[in-house]
């Protein structure tokens, strides 16, 4: 799973929000599109399993798709976060220190130490603005964190089905996620695989919805099990082969921990409120793990934001199934953005 | 967890839906104010984890807590369902063709062979009419199949926060409460207890709302645990005292096998056209388990029926919480009832 070029090289170092340090850490990023001064940059942030490898996962987003991404005119940089699966340094890295794998004991990483190695990243890149952040999901709640930290770089974020803290309900769905795998963590390896194949369904109730499973996994499959179970074993299967139980932890203690308003001094809607980025923020209709409400709660407090919403039946996956709507959403929001500048 | 009297033996031969017999079977049941020709009966169907003691669960529905049964005017009977653990027989009795424990040997039970079970009972009791047939959850499936098995017996039914056929995605969740439980339940006691305690949590989600939760489970407990996580394994904890495993996984599938237009000649809405019983639908706004809609659907076709919406945040858990506004309800409907006679 690992690539090993490019790697950006973190100070040696890194100092986290918890007061540890991580050792010799790097960043495994991808640019599309040469950065130059006559670009925008586009930068993304992925979400909890995915990559740097933004086509792989958002291809929506490019103009040859219909999206809004055009080579010609803009530059996409993605880095993958530190203590994920896909190449940057993770709990499946060597600890320098001890010469052994981390496993479980990488240390916690937040979303405010992933926007630190962004940063760092960003200015090894020599680009000194990001016209256009984008995340959805934990990505969003990471490009939240990033507009914060540096309101005179980002001029414009979107974010998709994320929100401003992490809800009781989503750390319950992530709580069940560890203890699934858990479970067989300490087993052999079919154990752990079914642990993790388990924590990956329980999420996947989490991204789905009610309709969408009635209307797609009604009634039995070929082998007289119901669809809907052949289903969700199939997708767990399938999510062994791409990714690693200890990233699968640690990420989602990263989400968990998420809230904008810890440490700075003012509650949650004082800190949207000091926003400068230009907004949009996007909801899906059907979504029950960062539902509506809490992009609404961030557009209503970000001073120059704006709420879309996708009608979808397809839960938070919509964030990655109807690109082409983020699309056009954030194509309506450039062509406003054209004209008011801010 | 089993009490012994008063036991109902079914035929010694009791036959199944699944072609299988259950020999040597019993309810376990409970009647509460004697029956006699001058009262009305009142025969509730217990929910999944339920038990044939109705005054533990669903103790609103009495006239002292403002309910509306009075044991001066109705006699209540409830039955402990085939599979439970409160009693009547399940997968931990004894096999007499074998002499041992069933456990994972004992067959599927449907709500048609519970249906069939209570039928048997209640003609050993002389109930020649039920005046008030009602149900929560898998105790209104029950109720749902018991209406259009012996119209001429039940007059009213009162179905909360119930379906006429599981949906995919109350199969879903069933699904991964068994697999939870399958990942401990060849290891020893402990991780049996875990991984019943899993499967519990992930129903819990299934049960509640993101809004119950952000209100009532925020933030961390005072050992530095999110609240929600703490909660969880306490309610996980508990329901291991309470509950068996096998029980657990032979009940949840009767649950997904619902679906009163199975080998009857017609689908889902001919079948509810031919139902005769005067019907009360009441739904929870919150339920993401049993939404509104499968109780509207309900009460659209059939004849005698009427929808009431419980609002609350509270989710599926609404029909044992929200019990005070089901008698609301149930008053409302039995008012009406009096003066249009059926």
């Amino acid at each position: 799973m690992k690539k090993t070029m490019p790697q950006h090289k973190l100070p040696y170092y890194f100092q986290l929000e918890s007061g540890q340090n991580l050792q010799d850490a790097s960043l495994y990023y991808e640019v599309l599109g040469e950065i130059s001064k006559d670009k925008e940059v586009v930068w993304v942030c992925h979400a909890f399993t995915g990559s740097a490898s933004v086509k792989d996962w958002w291809a929506s987003l490019f103009v040859e798709n219909g999206g809004f991404i055009d080579l010609e005119k803009h530059s996409v940089i993605c880095a993958n976060m530190l203590g994920s699966c896909y190449g940057s340094t993770g709990p499946n890295s060597v600890n320098p220190e001890t010469g052994e794998i981390y496993g479980d004991d990488f240390p916690l990483i937040t979303n405010r130490d992933a926007v630190n190695s962004f940063i760092d990243l960003r200015k090894a890149l020599n680009v000194t603005k990001v016209h256009y952040l984008i995340g959805g999901s934990l990505g969003g709640q990471q490009a939240l964190e990033w507009s914060i930290k540096e309101p005179e770089v980002i001029e414009n974020q979107i974010l998709v089905a994320s929100n401003a803290k992490h809800s009781a309900w989503g750390i319950a769905y992530n709580e069940l996620q560890r203890q699934a795998i858990e479970l067989g963590e300490n087993s052999n390896e079919e154990e752990q695989q079914k642990s993790l194949s388990l924590a990956r369904s329980i999420a996947m109730l989490s991204y789905r919805s009610y309709s969408d499973f009635e209307s797609s996994q009604n009634g039995k499959a070929e082998n007289g099990e119901w669809k809907v179970s052949s289903y969700l074993k199939y997708q767990g299967k399938k999510f062994n082969g791409r990714f690693s139980i200890k990233s699968y932890k640690i990420l989602s203690k990263m989400m968990d921990a998420h809230n904008i308003s810890e440490e700075r001094g003012g509650n949650l809607i004082e800190v949207l409120s000091s926003i400068k980025a230009k907004t949009l923020c996007i909801g899906i209709d059907s979504d029950n793990l960062f539902p509506v409400e809490e992009q609404k709660l961030m557009s209503e407090h970000i001073p120059n934001a704006k709420l879309e919403v996708i009608k979808s039946q397809k839960g938070h996956d919509a964030f990655l199934i109807e690109g082409n709507l983020i699309s056009k959403f954030i194509k309506k929001h450039l062509s406003n953005t054209l004209y008011e500048e801010i």
